[in-house]
């Protein structure tokens, strides 16, 4: 057996996430087919990043194993040939065994982008937002994220998972290419996390809630004190980072 | 009569192209139906640059003349609730009454977009071209068009024009963001034009032809000399300049 694996880019406009549902196009299922098409092996592909409906990623990271002799090259020329167009693998290689795209991983970066213009040219890849935003002080709450804390109160309510503690690395606002472009780097991302997050920061943006608001609302670990889910087609799953770089 | 000055960006995917035609979806038809929804009146909307099929704007200028009165803030808004998501306003206002968007144009810029990389994100936007390009090569040929010269051998043969001079002011192969980016400025451009010059390039890109081989295409005004026609996805309208900055 080898394992391998693979950088993925992905539009999510037309699917309904990462992971397999009966019944639903998910980019999961998609490279699980083509890995078929190409090996005749039924495989199982790992993602380091579980992409709601409508996310988008360009550095998704996954893994799978098989027994077939191929080229990376021929693998990968492979998988995009018979891939829809909607999803590229970026690179492959092989890699040890006990590597796991998840399990593996120690941090992941995703962006936010907003537009303040309306958008015809990527449009699928921002959320319009017309109305003025103080990003001094979305950087006041984005701040706060920082360290070590329970972000139970931006996390889905019906979320599978032990715990809710996130190490936050990195959280900004910047305005870039006339994008307002909010940049978070973490250990672990709870379900709808940075959606949650800059559906409450643009309230203080806008001046409803202070930057203190914000910590409090953080610190209440109580989802119905955070605001707006900001919707899917802003957000794009950029990079994820393992300890030993392949 | 108020004549009205449009700024306006288009997604070319799913249109077959600018100008109006039967049976087919057309940028401006959309506009102009998008203006007599919001005025009721009937106009004909110009347009600074023909562009074909596929072809996108991220600047493109229009103009169109009404007698409604209504605040420019209200019509743009209009106009965008009732546009179609790939087509969008950017800016808006009134103008002299002989400002004509195509006859008034001094010079048009033109991006297209090459990515040496499979793309999913963004893939509308570019064209997937995974050879190794020489771009001081390319950068060889380009500057041969600038200049005043006929452009008969990158017109498409059916063009209908009276005569085939540009003067090209700019035309350059630069590397950003990831992609090999061709722009091109000059007063008038061909049907097809930028996208024969890009085909004929990149076989100078390949040492498949030398930069003095693309000149005696370019002499020869000859279209059989010239090379492949690039995809259109891969190009955008991205500025038109006039005398007075409006």
């Amino acid at each position: 057996m080898r394992n391998i694996r693979i950088m993925i880019e992905y539009d999510g406009t037309d699917f309904s996430g990462w992971q397999f549902q009966n019944n639903a196009r998910t980019v999961q299922d998609e490279i699980q087919k083509a890995v078929f098409e190409i090996t005749r092996e039924s495989v199982a592909v790992n993602g380091a990043g579980r992409t709601d409906a409508g996310v988008h990623a360009r550095g998704q990271v996954g893994n799978f194993k098989i027994e077939k002799r191929i080229t990376d090259f021929d693998l990968k020329k492979g998988l995009n040939a018979v891939l829809p167009h909607d999803v590229r693998i970026r690179s492959l290689g092989e890699v040890p065994h006990e590597f796991h795209a998840r399990f593996s991983a120690r941090e992941r970066m995703y962006r936010y982008y907003l537009s303040p213009e309306p958008v015809a040219v990527g449009r699928q890849y921002c959320w319009f937002y017309p109305h003025t935003l103080r990003l001094d002080v979305m950087n006041g709450a984005a701040k706060m994220c920082l360290g070590d804390h329970s972000f139970r109160a931006f996390c889905s309510v019906h979320a599978e998972v032990s715990h809710y503690r996130c190490q936050v690395i990195r959280a900004d606002w910047t305005f870039r290419d006339g994008m307002i472009v909010f940049e978070v780097r973490a250990n672990r991302f709870l379900h709808n996390m940075v959606r949650a997050l800059v559906g409450t920061m643009i309230e203080a943006g806008r001046e409803r809630i202070t930057a203190a608001d914000f910590s409090s609302i953080l610190h209440s670990q109580d989802r119905t004190k955070a605001r707006y889910t900001a919707p899917a087609a802003g957000l794009i799953l950029e990079e994820v980072v393992y300890e030993n770089a392949i």
